[in-house]
């Protein structure tokens, strides 16, 4: 398999112990265990948690920092991190104004981060959670009750972690963090499947002029595959579902996110944002935020993923609040 | 070809436009050419001016802002812009100071670059050169006479970009450039070929457990082909050959960025960052700054390259000053 690692078994450990020993002075790490927090810990907040399966690299310990995550738990590749992990991030980032979690809506995230809140109640910590769900492709799938969390969680993380960093009460935020997510919504489309470096498989199987519309970022399948044809096509095809399902009207604002899966490139990813630019414009839609880049990766695939996020003036000003992170800074 | 891409002819301008319109804050356009300057110009200051061939993004435009570029110059994917273009950008980025020309050592860039510096002074425009030569793999390749610019003009963009942002003269900004680059040095090998979407054709072929060492960003030869081994094995080897010309001793400070060249995952990336910091922490070598990302991609290419900076105070300082581009913000 070509792929730069050692054993398989140690992917995501010696991951982050290079990432630790990059940003020495923003990230460390709890114990021995897979879960990032920031350097400077800052008291008198709600702690925020977040995480999941790796593979999804800058997500989620590239958002450990001020105004975004206080904690990010890392979980094998493409695997939920267990309960007891989550609520060793709990306990690390309580500073008795309580803990929210975000979470990708999986089942498997859901559940262990559930019960991690649960353990984490009975040690007097108050924990709430919001659950992601922002990829409007397909009601279910393989591992999802529901729509999928995916891309729409970097802008949570955002939003959520300015408001929390502003001094808002836990049920403030959980309430804001709804808010967000009720206003976020996303989808993608893959050009290649990724290779799992753990097993060596690759994670699915397109013909050479093929893609797949909607399709998770774990390679779950989308709504159905179709032949391939230009940027500009795809970008109306996808933007035409995302705003059936925004709710956005002339001179409301947006923020947009065109993320990529991990191989496509930056000139393919601003070639994509030109038409979503164009479209949204010709609809009277203010974009006031853009993000163009690899922010939710699905290891090495290939593809890309849309996010609109409707704005208000709370979300505007929490968009554009000052955040210091590994992948994300602003202000 | 499985490109998010519309017409070939019209890659670069869309990629131009997509960007322009996800950052209208920070970069304009001159006229209708391939050439990003900073939103805000900052007079009487030196202008900086960079750029190539397109296909390494976020390289150049991506560096283009406070504390580093002034000017970004395109050309089409992998070819050198042309003189008239250059000068364009001179003109554009010229308050009264001079300008100085960051050039990745390439044949076609030298000449382009030089031609038009030529064509600036006839104006009057006092311009200045300096020309990064930091990929110690190969003395010549397939487009270059003498060591090619590879990733470690990252690292001349924020330094140089630093010092001419603090009020540099041009002749002190191209002093301490050749200073920048006689201690940057980098290597890198490749794991996949690129596909170019000008031609729809990979850049070159490798077997299936093969790599090669030293791989220019274009595809041009390295040294040599070998099985594929473990990252450590690679990454051992690869600075062994970087020490060999880093003239780095003990307690002597470096910096590091650890640069994928597009397909290659920040897993992959953090566990070659991981095995970096310990060799050279074996050798008591201080690591002052590391970045791990896609910083001077090619394309979709798999693999990375490692670059090494050895600092004395000048440019320590230069590199922890603050910088607030795209693809690169500090302080």
């Amino acid at each position: 398999m070509k792929k730069m690692i050692n054993q398989a078994e140690n992917i995501v450990s010696e991951m982050l112990l290079g990432m630790l020993k990059a940003y020495p002075n923003m990230l460390q790490q709890v114990a021995d265990l897979p879960i990032i927090v920031r350097k400077q810990k800052k008291q008198q907040k709600v702690g925020l948690v977040s995480g999941g399966g790796s593979g999804h690299e800058p997500a989620h310990a590239g958002f450990v920092g001020y105004g975004m995550l206080d904690a990010a738990v890392a979980g094998e590749v493409f695997t939920s991190p267990s309960a007891d992990k989550v609520y060793e991030a709990i306990k690390a980032v309580d500073s008795g104004k309580g803990v929210l979690l975000v979470i990708k809506n999986y089942s498997g995230d859901v559940m262990n981060f559930e019960m991690a809140a649960e353990m984490a109640a009975m040690e007097g910590i108050t924990v709430s959670k919001i659950i992601v769900d922002d990829d409007i492709a397909v009601e279910n799938s393989t591992y999802t009750v529901g729509r999928r969390g995916i891309a729409g969680t970097v802008w949570v993380h955002k939003m959520v972690g300015a408001a929390a960093e502003s001094g808002y009460s836990l049920e403030a935020l959980e309430q804001f963090g709804n808010k967000v997510i009720a206003n976020t919504k996303s989808i993608g489309m893959a050009l290649k499947p990724c290779l799992v470096p753990t097993t060596g498989k690759l994670s699915f199987e397109l013909a050479d002029d093929e893609v797949e519309i909607g399709l998770g970022i774990h390679g779950e399948p989308g709504t159905h595959r179709e032949k391939i044809q230009s940027a500009d096509q795809h970008v109306d095809h996808l933007l035409e579902k995302l705003l059936a399902e925004s709710n956005l009207s002339a001179e409301d604002e947006v923020a947009v996110l065109v993320n990529g899966l991990g191989e496509t490139t930056l000139i393919e990813l601003f070639i994509i944002n030109n038409r979503v630019a164009d479209v949204l414009q010709s609809k009277n839609i203010r974009v006031v935020d853009t993000l163009v880049g690899n922010y939710m990766t699905s290891l090495d695939m290939g593809g890309f993923s849309i996010t609109l996020s409707k704005l208000d003036s709370e979300m505007k000003q929490m968009l554009q609040a000052k955040a210091d992170t590994v992948a994300f800074k602003r202000g």
